[in-house]
């Protein structure tokens, strides 16, 4: 990092926004940026290596979920998965009501306030203090004109994970279509979607140290859907536009390396984020938000009495630590969360958010700097 | 490249479908994988640097179209790009009709076929036998009820520049809007939005040395369009999604170099180009498809009667000669080409296609490599 003058010290500590490329995962990428760099609808010697790469890395996306290669869509994030999942999948089943919770990300929250628009009936569930959706708020609202039910597997802002199993089990009840966004529980959260028999599920590359601009859909055999973006036939004709190789070839090994570490960096994330609660928790006027059990590894999120949130973002930055107040989608907003206000927080609690968001490279420094800074932070912005 | 055995000389002759990133490209984007991870919507330093990285690349990308950098809206690719023309703005607009080309690119056919089936009226112009949209065509087409009227800058298959500048004219007599896919033109040809009262335009990275999974729409100040991914409201609010940092500083990058030796690679191209034509139709049976004025200077594409396209760029392949038999999009495809259907081949004549097409990295060895294989790949596949 390019920061000036004396200060050497920093700490990453906004992962839930997203995260560095893992060196392994630009090492992979790189030959396809400038040696292969065939187009993989091409059919010379090039083309195929490109559509060879693309067969690998969906072959690794799958393992990484838990289904087959050819339930595998790739996209260009977490945006459009959500988007072609909701919009693709609602059009296609002739059912006209689409069940969420109120703390979804805005990919789909906006996606179904469209599919409002056109005339679906779209129910958003209410979520408990600690953010969780209660799976008989969901037995209740599906019917046999339920198209959907999406509910994420980990929320972005408080780390809350979501019962996606039993909601999916419901949905199907009256064959309705499950969907879940994992883009911040893959590979931080055992997801199964054959076991959790999950319809749907969106992931991204940049929250797993892959690269920004790719992401994927997983999409059950025998789930109809349309595609959104329509051209060359691309991804079984899902998802049109040539395919990002290095993306592609990024997205798989990050999906690769995360699984491959994955049951002690999850145990290694949840000891070092408990300890910064604890420690966090002694700022005079503080209050964790979110659950204590059912937590995503990588996520700590505080209120902080008579302070506002994006003020302790920028205080700390100076310090060289870096944090969020909300999600990065909404930052910089002078509007509280929507996950805030459906969690029962008054405006001015919304407003004195910090989240700190780990990542498998996250270190105790990273912690040490966090616990050196917060408390100067805070004296700071109560001035 | 990682060509097995002896052969140790290779012609890329395949640059429509698409290109190497040039080196001074990914020099340019290598930071923003590692160390300026940030996610441009958080408000700390790495996010400022990240927001600071696509505003620089956006005044490039708009400088490279004659715009200002507000017009620009970042997509994942030319395809995005054309379907976010076409949905948004049609749909913004009221009116009920669109006029197209028959030798667009199935980005631009497929969202208009889209458009058609939710009850909007597409007329399809034919074109001469060279590829030309004929402007009086177009000005019998347009009405009060046109909302968009799309024709590419230059054709991907035969590489007919069309008469887009008058096209926009005609479009605006009756207050439509003039869209151009710009793709395969965008640097290569002289264009400028503001000069050709262009209201939409789209580019894309990958064809023009930057990388895959990028692109992006020009959209003038004022034309209403609507978003096509919904969420965080990234864009503007006009394209959600986290912003691609790597592949927008790469596009920015790759539209600034292309533009600082565009006029030289023109003539260089065209050069090459033109004995490249004159030295393929010494081919018994060959005979060149598209135009001779007015064709794009890394374009040539030839038919040779009963040879099989796709077996005449296999047998290359062998020889280290990659090439394309239409485009990279239908490339594979065992039927012929709209664009060559439109211009009034036969289905054998169609399927004989070979496409070479060159980039500002092509080079006289390349041609000759070309010049040698090619008469033994046509009696190889003759036989």
């Amino acid at each position: 990092m390019h920061i000036p003058g004396k200060m050497s010290r920093t700490a990453y500590l906004d992962n839930g926004s997203t995260t560095t490329v893992a060196k392994e995962v630009l090492d992979e990428m790189l030959p396809y940026f400038t040696n292969e760099y065939g187009n993989p609808s091409s059919i010379h010697t090039m083309g195929d290596n490109a559509a060879r790469a693309v067969t690998n890395a969906r072959k690794r996306v799958a393992a990484a979920a838990g289904c087959r290669p050819s339930e595998i869509i790739f996209t260009s994030g977490g945006t459009e998965a959500d988007n072609l999942a909701i919009f693709g999948a609602v059009m296609s089943s002739g059912r006209k009501k689409i069940i969420t919770s109120a703390i979804e990300h805005s990919a789909v929250l906006e996606a179904c306030g469209r599919m409002r628009e056109t005339g679906y009936k779209v129910i958003v569930l209410p979520v408990d203090g600690e953010g969780f959706v209660n799976v008989r708020d969901v037995a209740k609202a599906v019917d046999d004109d339920t198209a959907l039910v999406s509910v994420m597997a980990a929320n972005n802002v408080i780390g809350t994970m979501e019962p996606i199993a039993e909601i999916a089990e419901i949905a199907h009840r009256h064959n309705a279509l499950f969907h879940t966004d994992a883009v911040q529980a893959f590979t931080k959260a055992d997801i199964d979607v054959k076991r959790d028999c999950i319809d749907m599920m969106s992931v991204s590359g940049h929250k797993i140290h892959g690269p920004k601009g790719i992401g994927a859909l997983y999409v059950r055999t025998g789930v109809k859907i349309s595609p959104v973006m329509v051209g060359g036939g691309q991804e079984h004709g899902l998802r049109s536009s040539t395919e990002n190789i290095p993306g592609i070839v990024g997205l798989g090994k990050a999906a690769e390396l995360a699984m491959r570490t994955m049951r002690g960096d999850v145990k290694r994330m949840t000891e070092l984020r408990d300890a910064i609660i604890d420690d966090i928790l002694k700022t005079h006027g503080s209050y964790l938000n979110g659950p204590n059990e059912m937590r995503l590894c990588s996520n700590a999120h505080f209120g902080f009495g008579g302070v506002r949130g994006n003020d302790l973002v920028l205080a700390l930055s100076k310090m060289g630590v870096y944090a969020s107040s909300a999600s990065a989608c909404s930052a910089g907003s002078t509007e509280p969360s929507h996950v805030m206000t459906a969690i029962g927080r008054d405006q001015s609690e919304a407003l004195s958010s910090l989240r700190i968001s780990l990542s498998r490279y996250t270190t105790q420094d990273d912690a040490d700097l966090l616990s050196e800074s917060l408390p100067k932070a805070v004296r700071a912005v109560r001035k």
